[in-house]
């Protein structure tokens, strides 16, 4: 098909299928004169795949690009699991260098806490993941604002996480062929932790409109 | 305290502060001389809250902006939920214009399938709120991907969304004076969703990890 067939099926603007060629994110066409390309159904695929990161997903160019080659490059469901799980951005921001001693001092409680944290869970994360990074920096910020799970708070969060881990990956393994699954695996890491978040701010809602109605028992501090 | 001290304290560089002024983020100090102001703990707290947000929480200074207008206007634990909840910047990238027909039978067969969870979970929540439109969107653009819940899995997840709502709401009740609550209430909604996520992602890696060295049973698709 041409690129304007391409950009009606996808819902896509021309520019921009132009613009994530340029950038590397969708393979060219093949050639048919000088100013002209046919495009097949893999690049309707690969489009709808880099409309949904770059919006529903939230992600920059940048970190797409990265994502898409983690899903290019796997061959095995575990390998592209993983893949895509490094690949994707860290849902913290990075912080500047550690200054003091006092910092120091703080980047050991936070980075003892989240061992102690696997430990007690029994999940295998080595110490280079840039979840544990992520995770121990937030631990440290909540620190600093007074704002520390109390004892066992953080593993019953945890707990949740581990179910809904679960989930994820019964609905990342049902798809057989590598690629395919890749791709399922980008949806269901990028596209459904939104989703996953717009439920729990449903369920905060009615949890607060129950308190307001309800007049319900107040918690134990 | 002078600016330079506020600075030290927070770890906040002076020009950020001097910007979250003019901004309208922080209060102004007690002006002691034409070109000096004096600072207090209020300034320091606020100041924490305002770098906590932008960094770890990843809002835009104008979502801060809002965020911290919700903060300083509750004068009750639930109005100070129901308010932090909706200033938050909802996690699903807005949609444009719905364009044709397609377009429209699509919309409707979203929102039938948000209204029929929400029914299923009895949930309350009205038809304006940002988070009922952000889920609408979200099924919308997984169902193009060809990607949607099975049946069950949606109310799956919705349900461990509900056990961590009630964990949130917990930790956000645990403060009775209403700016204090306000405050913790923003650290639980807009820092502490970082943290699940995380958790979350760690324990995806730990099941990955658990598939390739176990050898685990495959799930039934």
């Amino acid at each position: 098909m041409k690129i304007s067939e391409l950009s009606r099926l996808t819902g896509v603007p021309v520019a921009s299928i132009k613009y994530f060629r340029r950038q590397g994110l969708l393979p060219a066409g093949r050639a048919t004169a000088a100013t002209l390309a046919e495009y097949g159904e893999e690049h309707a695929e690969r489009l709808r795949l880099i409309k949904a990161l770059t919006t529903l997903g939230g992600l920059s160019i940048a970190a797409t690009r990265e994502v898409l080659g983690a899903v290019d490059q796997a061959h095995t469901t575990e390998g592209a699991l993983g893949a895509i799980s490094y690949a994707l951005p860290v849902p913290v921001a990075s912080q500047g260098p550690a200054g003091d001693e006092e910092e120091t001092d703080a980047d050991e409680a936070a980075a003892a806490e989240v061992a102690e944290l696997l430990a007690a869970l029994e999940w295998r994360a080595p110490g280079t993941s840039p979840h544990v990074k992520g995770l121990t920096t937030a631990l440290k910020e909540l620190r600093r604002l007074d704002a520390q799970y109390a004892p066992g708070e953080l593993a019953a969060y945890a707990r949740l996480a581990e179910s809904v881990a679960r989930l994820d990956l019964e609905r990342a393994s049902c798809l057989d062929e590598p690629v395919a699954l890749a791709e399922r695996a980008v949806i269901v890491f990028a596209i459904c932790a939104p989703v996953f978040e717009l439920l729990r701010r449903l369920a905060q809602e009615d949890q607060v409109r129950r308190r307001v109605t309800d007049d319900g028992a107040e918690p134990a501090c």
